[in-house]
């Protein structure tokens, strides 16, 4: 299971009930947050989000938009006994904020904080099931979109045949890893005969604020699902390029070049009171596009 | 009119729908807010507190549940182009708390904004109308009460009596303020003849986060009303002490003490999820106790 949960989905200052950037990825049972902006963690209490789950957190920039929710829920991890360690990914920075604050209330947290730095285009987390990526995108300030990967899974052996070749259950793990087996009598069972590819692990790229930039193209092509910032509608594409953000229309066009299955947007500016023309003309460009509601998970 | 607007009243961690302290005071028609927990621009909104009219806000210390929503409020302010200055009063390292903050995200606010070190005792605003002084509490690290008072107002002038008297208009202001008046005839007309005392001014006072502590009494003495913190109920004044907060009996007895005539009480433990206990054991000690409610106005 690859899931992505929208915590907040407004830009720069919260509006009509709509929360600042932040997003929950759910993968092999593992739950990363994608940004903090402020009240984060009343939203992860509102929509059920367990914060004990929360073990990775990555901060895509230093717009407090996107990161002033961060010591909010870091503190609460600890007031709340939080035991298992915790991983922080962001530009350099944050490390000194973060540790001012904690310092002039003279916290210690009760688990291992780890901090992260984010420099271009490099591995994050690397397990045995997933990894997650980082890469820069074209914003005002140092920004990073995340790649979220899981894994292709071993080949599916199909014990029938495997059995009728005469291939050993002790061989089993070897025929999902892709080995041919050799008979007693020297005669090769070819690995295909007797499994069948796993389904490529799926991919989720959050592509943070940026503004329109075909370079993050190579990093998000054919990802399963792209959430693409759509600050403004395509009337202010003047607006959006100044301000180093989008508009539907480029959202769904960078879409639409990655050959992704299904685009998500969101970040949406605080003029607008309604949402239901963001959505109409993404999908113009780029029909399978969905507006990142809050509270809504989105399977990827 | 001096009224206490309530946006948070619990403490540290945010739980049953409770947010972090934070309060506004009206006076005058002037606001003020008062520590800015997290989610406090949020609540702002929900309670319909126009931000444009906040010119002072006041941090009484530098646990997170005081604070942490501050800088995402004068950041908002910059967004929605706030443009009169911003008077921010707190503890010295708040200053580069925020300068940090703004500075990694190229933040240029369109209006000024004045940073005051809080001190032990001091007069923080002495205006025509009002003033407002801190006083150190006693908590876990420094931290500040504040007391707002609105002066006393110009004697009234009855103008029948003072007609009768024979004294010209051109004489009122005088009258106001407390002046005799001698006629042509070297006749005195002595100013309680012709005037009324006006009330004394109201006196609010925000006592903050403090373990129980009779020295804080000389500063809230006879306010009007007195918002103390009860963080537990009166069966766990052994952990109120050992972490530097006040239970029910020790607000209400501080209360008693102080000859208020109106006590408020807050910054709820997140241990408890309703709130009547609190009402039913501070009113033992001090019958005229109230529960600071969200988005409840409290006139003193």
């Amino acid at each position: 299971m690859l899931a992505v949960t929208i915590l907040g989905n407004n830009s720069a200052v919260p509006a009509f009930d709509r929360h600042p950037t932040s997003q929950v990825i759910t993968m092999n049972g593992t739950s990363f947050l994608v940004d903090c902006g402020e009240g984060t963690q009343i939203q992860m209490m509102k929509y059920k989000i367990r914060r004990s789950k929360i073990s990775h957190i990555f901060i895509s920039h230093l717009h407090g938009d996107h990161y002033f929710g961060l010591v909010g829920l870091i503190n609460s991890f600890g007031l709340l006994s939080h035991q298992q360690e915790l991983h922080i990914f962001g530009p350099s920075p944050l490390k000194e904020i973060i540790e001012l604050q904690m310092q002039v209330a003279n916290t210690t947290l009760p688990f291992p904080l780890h901090f992260h730095t984010l420099t271009q285009e490099s591995m994050l987390v690397d397990e045995e099931h997933f990894s997650v990526k980082c890469f820069q995108t074209n914003h005002r300030i140092e920004c990073y979109g995340f790649v979220f990967t899981e894994k292709k899974k071993p080949r599916k052996v199909n014990p029938e045949k495997a059995k009728a070749k005469g291939i050993p259950t002790s061989f089993y793990n070897k025929l999902k890893e892709g080995m041919d087996y050799m008979t007693k009598d020297d005669v090769l069972i070819k690995n295909e005969w007797v499994t069948e590819e796993a389904p490529r692990g799926r991919v989720y790229a959050f592509c943070a604020d940026t503004k329109y930039d075909e370079s993050i193209l190579p990093h998000i092509k054919e990802a399963d699902m792209i959430y693409h910032e759509t600050t403004y509608l395509h009337h202010l594409e003047e607006r959006a390029t100044m301000r180093f953000h989008s508009t539907t229309k480029q959202a769904a066009t960078i879409a639409r070049k990655a050959k992704t299955k299904k685009l998500l947007i969101g970040h949406f500016s605080s003029k607008y009171d309604t949402l239901e023309e963001f959505e109409k003309e993404a999908r113009e460009v780029f029909p399978n596009t969905e507006l990142a509601i809050e509270g809504v998970t989105y399977k990827v």
